[in-house]
């Protein structure tokens, strides 16, 4: 909706999926990268501890399915799921429409996660493939309301586009080979810089607080605001630094927790094993599984 | 042709082929992800009863081969053959010219399928890559023929691009690598969605029913149109997941009916190799194939 | 430069390249397609007969070379190797100096060829990069002389582009991954399509018999060179399609011819392996060979 | 800042960078394809001699951070960290801070490529991500501020995002596949591209030596330097040939002493191996890894 609102709610949605992807694969890497035992690297590879649970339930579908169908209804308490005025045959309020076509994919998304999530038998990216397809219907029905706007109402959804596009590229990549660990991380910051984006959309093209009003033709505000999308990009990246760090540095105080229970348990587990002469097997295994973590 | 028959006829041929490409690739899915037994996944690789005597028959090419013939028969009935008009020096009827090229190129891509599914000394995968050539010959037509229409007539259009060049993509990378399990899906929902939305635009360019004329400069007209090529997407992803199931359950069925005649056999089967010390070779069989198939 | 001979002598070394990789591809698809046994799959494997030694001599690098070096003496004996006019203090006749430049190009490219196949070291791939290279300059050069021209002008030299920019890939693949079967056919055909397009430019820009003038501006013109391209591809597949037919069966032919006299010789041969106790390894590695060269 | 030595300064840092990847990658493929021997190949994978000592000390990570701070301290010395003028209410200086922008992703591309030098838990690639987001972000800025220039102003624009366009491509590959050959010399080629059209474009724009001034809207000055830009990539070509050909010869000087010292060693260390009946274990492991050094 063409509002501060209606760019500051899906923005929230948005740097919450980012804030927790970054903490999900923040975990992630801390485990692949500072495990020192193959069990906890195997047991946590993707969570660890109170996180674990969540990984049965589909949370993530759930909650997305949850925002999409609130989205839809909030926006069909205003169109009253009318598309064509009865009375003057033209089309109602087709900005809550696009809405609602946008909410429907997300929508799909979120079931088809979880359907993967369940097991069902479907082959295992479809949940990626309907992320990206959501996203490049949002991006395509972003690019083509810009028709006779304003030029720095443009270029705030030019840069919007910019942030869509890779959000498409990645999670395409990610339907195609699910196991790398650069490209979650990619996914989590471009949904943050989507987030943060639709509030600084907001704000120059809707300003909550009076006074404060953007001169949508001026060309210092379009340099402006290229660069305010760079500060956000930097910003985003220092932000998951700092998320990174944390979730390492408590996972290392965990690890080293149970590394001392460990030891006691590999000791006498090495000695039977050693007894059995199966050392050097165990030995063999335990490199190999990193490396291909650390490969893939 | 500019009219309704010339965008609806097509889009028919299309929507079957989606239609075609959806069931085949349900059975494909179906048998790789439900399959109990290694053997009836081997054998029901691509197609399960009454469909494996339709891999033999190049079915598909053969059907292909006929359309094309007799959409430039069709074409050519109108044009006789003439390009340049004698009397008046001018070229003679150039979109039905246009329709015949599109044509030739799917006659071709039908030619080498029947050829590939004769064994004829080609690499695999030129099928594919003709598949992708006709469509960007297409594309490329349609793209071409814009010059100087309305805007919602090029909007139309672009949308239509929009369907067109995800499907070269996803052929080209067909022709690249032809044991995917989601590019074939993809292809159907790119096929049937061309299809719909050729009807579309059958629809609104050359309306079929008196009083149902588009104003084709009208901004709004231009929002509705995006929304609608995201609704038909919508559409089709839904019809083919009723697809998809139905077929599903109904492998599943066969499975289940197969898999008791099959038990006995097996314990029969499984208690001979016992007897000759092959059992370890065939468990290690099993599970590779399996995993190989879902996997690509 | 801008008369007829300068699109046609271009044309014509495009055409020749297109035909002799065709051959040579042909030749390539033939021993990896249609062989019998492993001893002439491999030593046949890029050629065959005459032209095992053209693979010693590197030359097509020569034949490269040659062509630049002509071209730009052609180009400069005219331009008098002067850049800027004393006289006036502007640029002289840059046409020529672009042309001067592609051709430069060509010429690094060649000399890379011959430096591979003296086996300098260098990394394998650089040839094809430097192909990448030259065809990129050209489709830069191309794209930056469009400036005010007339529609049709531009309009034939964008489908020239639409030929360039996939040969660009092409090559660009090949030097990443030079072992494909599809992609040096493919390099061919784009050649062949360059060559006869710039043909067909020279016709339509500068018709070298009189009374065949182009309206420059007509919109049916344009429609119908949209429509000569892809009869150009069309026409240039039928072609590549004949040639590999007739390699394949000549090729076929002299298999035969060698498979009876090598029956003789693998009999002897296989008596003694026999005796050796080598059958069986031999039997191993002719399929995986096989396999491996399709599968390539 | 829009003056010379606003675009010969950073012109002379990407020379600096190009042509210090070009050495150190040299030394990288005159050790991989012109290495006799297992031992040298391995310990000089990257760096030989004097360059040994510099792989350890993250030099490239902090040159990059010293260039980089030292450009932010310059840029905010004339904007006096200012942002929006508390007189006018308008932005202040919005070139340096653009610039400061720049130098910011250079910053933090640097602060990874020290991270990963000191082997923090980072997955390998964050120093390429980083730095082709640093590349796209100079893209993006560039593209953005061309807004209402002269023809040829924006000519020049576009051909030096002709050559940071491919640039964040291949570091965009390097960080998915770091052990490639072929990337890095073309991050170095594209690099001193970079540089060396920043001093061109210096030279068009402010000319700093009177007299030579250009004519901003010249067709003939547009297409010569379309021609210029080429010659550029000619030149720096043809210059990464000789430093390639110097850095081969001497490593290939050195390659023989340290053989001949080495023929000793070995022949001592084979016969002890011998004895040992190690040989064939050796002899195995020498051209594989020759092999995928190669293959990579």
């Amino acid at each position: 909706m063409g509002n501060f609102i209606g760019h500051a709610a899906p923005g929230c949605f948005f740097m919450f999926f980012g804030l927790w992807w970054t903490i999900r694969y923040s975990v992630m890497w801390a485990s692949r990268l500072g495990g020192r035992t193959t069990r906890s690297a195997h047991e946590a590879c993707c969570c660890s501890g109170p996180l674990r649970f969540l990984k049965r339930v589909p949370i993530e579908g759930l909650v997305k399915m949850t925002i999409a169908t609130g989205g839809i209804i909030f926006e069909q308490l205003v169109a009253h799921w009318i598309l064509i005025d009865p009375k003057t045959g033209h089309f109602h309020i087709l900005g809550n429409w696009q809405h609602t076509t946008m909410y429907a994919f997300f929508l799909l998304n979120g079931f088809c996660d979880v359907l993967i999530a369940l097991k069902a038998p479907l082959p295992s990216g479809i949940d990626f493939a309907t992320l990206s397809l959501a996203v490049s219907v949002e991006g395509l029905l972003f690019f083509y309301h810009l028709h006779g706007r304003t030029d720095l109402d443009v270029h705030v959804h030019q840069l919007l586009i910019l942030a869509i596009a890779p959000s498409v590229a990645v999670t395409g990549l990610e339907a195609w080979n699910p196991r790398t660990v650069h490209l979650p991380m990619l996914r989590a910051a471009l949904a943050m810089l989507q987030g943060t984006w639709l509030w600084q959309a907001g704000f120059i093209l809707y300003p909550p607080f009076p006074g404060h009003e953007w001169d949508l033709e001026n060309h210092e505000n379009m340099m402006f605001v290229s660069m305010a999308f760079c500060w956000h990009i930097l910003g985003i990246l220092l932000f998951m630094c700092v998320v990174y760090t944390v979730v390492y540095h408590i996972y290392q105080a965990k690890e080293k927790q149970l590394g001392t229970d460990l030891e006691l348990g590999t000791a006498v587990f090495t000695h039977a094993a050693d007894t059995l002469g199966l050392r050097s097997g165990l030995a063999n295994v335990s490199p190999i599984s990193m490396t291909s973590d650390i490969k893939c």
